[in-house]
């Protein structure tokens, strides 16, 4: 996609060299900046700090984590102690596991001399894979939202949180759909709920402002009212693992919007590449769910009046918070999962039609 | 209740003066600090800026803000003047109108020269009415909630905004039956979710706070997965406007907290005096809600880490935002509606075993 109208990716190899560029996600939508990762370490505090964060992209970035590893040293413990550091930055996204499983099965057979150029082939493999995913998720979602758009003449879309081109490498997941729509013409309208406590939202409505879609920011709150009285077509968002019954984790909160959904009767898409689908889960209430730090919602993170970083603290330090980062959306609230393979239902038996292989796994 | 153990109330007349004392809720939860309102238009600001805001002290303010007009003029014209100044201060809570409504029958049949201490008086006996009617609607919050205690032996509690003794005159309409519980040795535990965009849930951790009941704040988005969990016994909330028919009119995001609670098989309750009722209105649907302005979403109160007032910019001062403060419960997800008579299903039906005479207006 596209700031300022120069073309980028949230991440990429800095040319010849060992180390990585990301967009420091922590800054936006207040400040654009780009972090160097040079280091195994440098991957997994950008993983843990929410740098990066977004399931795909954190799939990609722990790939490039190997790949930074390996290039100090190549042996089986450093490839065993890079996928152990990496694989316990963040327990939701099941992407992290699936890219840190993808490196070990390619690397560890191979010669230690052949390792390291191999593990940035590879992750420059899964990089561009899921680019390629994510544009197919936005057509498959648009032969869904097409015919809704077709008997409005326009579309009102909400979604939640960050699933856009700044949570993968590019192009977005539960946002690929609405910029294939827009791209083609429809006239799209997108409901950005801000995501309390880390206000990802925030992040979606920056970079829908880059592409020019118009959007309208509300409270994580006022997402039943707006569904109550007809102004959402569909609801879109993105998922970090999505279990073999089709149930659905994601950022905290979808699980609300989903059953304001149905109760509106709208359709609840999820858009997600293979690497989100955990097939060895059998249901949503064995996936790990993150418990975050007290001062995500203690303490509020924005700007000055002369645009400088600042903060503000909301509640005392001693106050007693709960945070947990994700929740389960059960597959009966999910209209249809979207992947690079088409649209199923949220059931084993949906995914099996688009996986057929998986019954192996 | 009290603060740092004084005892104290919302309002209260400073004695012998044509003026009241208000505890600025704007200020609150990191500052405490009390204004004086001296005059009508001083009762409209303090009511419309929210330095006093919850259905029931709503109504006492406007009720003095009467008071206030008339001391300075009490013909027909100045009383009209005074109605309708305060009756376009907020449109969503109904206690308001039916306070000034009491005001107006009590007020426009006496002599000008005795409208001014009548008012004054029937100000007082309103606030008083308030404090009466939240101790009884406490008492009988509590008997639906000690059977739950006594199968667990402790309660969870989850509420949502601010419905406790802040939003009254005293003691709180939600909050009652949870210090009724409190005090009367239940083991207790609150789960307080923030409310964007306002924050209203730190005015509840704070009152509660003052109390010494156990309390967890929760980010708004983290209110499905813990009733999911099962970590939530009842949802009690206080309401702004309840229609004939038992649907809610309540803080934007009630709706999502009703919703998560019917899909748990949690009950949840919802606690009003006879003041939020409106049998004149016959649904939710026709339950105007109030939008405001969109820079509460855009900018954040809260203090620096020297504890003085600040604020952080969220999102651009162009970025469209929709921001309505209400949304409407329908009648079939609430369990039962508390009142100062006692708790009947939420119905027409219901409400007429509580207020028979209702039929009549």
């Amino acid at each position: 996609m596209k700031i300022n109208d120069i073309p980028t990716r949230t991440l990429w190899r800095i040319e010849g060299q060992p180390a990585i560029k990301i967009i420091d996600q922590t800054a936006l939508p207040h400040h654009f900046r780009t972090l160097t990762l040079a280091s195994l370490e440098d991957a997994a505090h950008a993983i843990r700090s929410m740098q990066v964060r977004g399931a795909p992209l954190i799939g990609a970035t722990a790939a490039y984590g190997v790949a930074l590893a390996l290039t100090r040293g190549a042996d089986d413990a450093s490839l065993a102690a890079a996928l152990s550091t990496l694989g316990t930055t963040r327990p939701t996204a099941v992407n992290l596991h699936w890219a840190l499983a993808r490196m070990r099965q390619h690397l560890a057979p191979l010669p230690t001399g052949e390792r390291a150029e191999a593990a940035w082939a590879e992750a420059a493999a899964i990089a561009e894979e899921d680019v390629a995913q994510n544009r197919a998720i936005g057509e498959h979602g648009f032969q869904l939202l097409a015919p809704l758009a077709a008997k409005r003449g326009r579309l009102d879309i909400m979604t939640h949180c960050n699933a856009g081109w700044l949570a993968t490498v590019d192009f977005g997941t539960a946002l690929a759909p609405v910029y294939t729509a827009f791209d083609a013409g429809v006239e799209v309208r997108v409901w950005v709920s801000e995501t309390r406590p880390r206000n990802q939202g925030l992040l979606t409505a920056w970079e829908l402002q880059q592409h020019g879609v118009p959007h309208t920011v509300i409270a994580d709150n006022a997402a039943g009212l707006l569904l109550m009285r007809g102004e959402v077509d569909a609801v879109i968002v993105g998922a970090d693992r999505i279990a073999a019954n089709g149930d659905v984790a994601n950022k905290v909160g979808t699980y609300l919007k989903a059953l304001a959904a149905q109760a509106a009767k709208v359709p609840f898409y999820v858009a997600a590449p293979r690497s989100t689908l955990d097939f060895a889960c059998p249901a949503g209430s064995a996936i790990p769910i993150e418990e975050r730090e007290g001062d995500e919602l203690r303490v509020v993170h924005g700007c000055d009046d002369e645009g400088r970083a600042t903060r503000v603290r909301q509640l005392p330090a001693d106050q007693a918070v709960a945070n947990p980062a994700f929740d389960v959306t059960p597959a009966a609230l999910v209209s249809a999962i979207v992947t690079e393979r088409g649209s199923c239902a949220a059931s084993a038996a949906g995914l099996a039609t688009l996986y057929p292989e998986a019954a192996d796994e």
